[in-house]
């Protein structure tokens, strides 16, 4: 019952998507959506990529959360351009909210834009949004299993960022065995251990971001 | 449109979970639904409460998952019943599931059933199962700005445990900022400091529970 009822709502989805996706290529402009669980660290990763490539290319970031502007002040304390998406209960973020951020946005002084997503693992996985390529974070705390109980969006990301590797001694994770987890489900998609708190492996992150802008 | 095209739904389950809360009642068996992100630890949380209270009460486990078994696993390691519901890609638990998972429980001969939803702080809000409590679990390297940015499942939880406190040294975590925070939504909601590693506070937690079962 439930799919017959959501097709309509993807299908409206789909071809907003589409839009997005026409427009950002007429402006030139890369769109990176960002998804994880509540709390992996979105907001620090996309600081920390901002400083990485902030000289290289014009950036603006797009925050979406259920409720508040914590995160979008954050962005604009860097002195990036933020739109905040307030979804209102909403689990993920859908086309139509980034259609209405895009219009708030000099789309011809952008060369790259950063999505926030909701902090969740299974809903966003549906939306397409009109993004250029799709990363996901997990966090070390999350724990290993994440890629079995989850396989949705770990399936679908172009790049896997494992973060706050930093805290691995404190946490019973196996890099091992999420990394092959990982590629059972998702041959092709790049992986990076990196830590938004001592900077480890942000340089390699961001080195391969910029490779798929420019390419 | 969505609040309109979910609105069937939400009525649909609500029924149903009326009719789980009656079944409960009548079998005197208490139903406690936990919340949380992925990886916040609600399956070691569940452990560690059966630990404190399986002399005590006769209990099973129902189990959430997007995909896999595996926490059904370790609860059934444990030597306690746990029934896996697995949603396919469905994002929370609904009363129908549970009513399948209910008729697969000795419901007689049981005195607490533990309902470990599906990894999400968004979509589990609106969807009642029909349990007699609900609880919440936040971990601390998910950042004290959490009940802000959810505000939904703050506020309908009867009891909010802040777990990994072990790992507080680790992060950026005000106590107090959450504690505030938490307190301006729900005033009214018990909170627990534990760490499922160390035990600490677990059994002030298991104290609490056992309290609200027998009353």
């Amino acid at each position: 019952m439930q799919i017959e009822i959501n097709k309509p709502i993807l299908e409206l989805n789909d071809r907003l998507a589409a839009a997005n996706r026409a427009l950002l290529a007429q402006n030139k402009v890369f769109m990176l959506d960002i998804m994880a669980s509540p709390g992996a660290g979105k907001t620090a990763t996309i600081l920390a990529t901002i400083e990485c490539l902030r000289e290289r290319y014009r950036i603006a970031v797009i925050e979406g959360d259920v409720a508040s502007d914590v995160d979008a002040q954050k962005i604009k304390a860097s002195g990036i351009t933020a739109v905040q998406i307030n979804t209102g209960g909403a689990c993920h973020l859908e086309a139509a909210m980034i259609e209405r951020a895009l219009e708030m946005l000099p789309l011809a002084e952008l060369d790259l834009i950063i999505v926030e997503n909701v902090g969740n693992l299974v809903c966003p996985t549906e939306f397409d949004l009109g993004q250029t390529a799709q990363a996901v974070i997990l966090s070390v705390p999350e724990g290993d299993d994440k890629p079995q109980k989850y396989p949705g969006i770990f399936a679908i990301a172009d790049v896997v960022l494992l973060n706050k590797l930093d805290a691995l001694p404190l946490f019973d994770f196996s890099v091992e065995q999420f990394t092959s987890s990982l590629e059972a489900l998702n041959p092709t998609a790049a992986l990076f251990q990196v830590s938004t708190r001592t900077k480890a492996g942000i340089a390699d992150w961001a080195t391969w971001l910029s490779n798929i802008i420019d390419a």
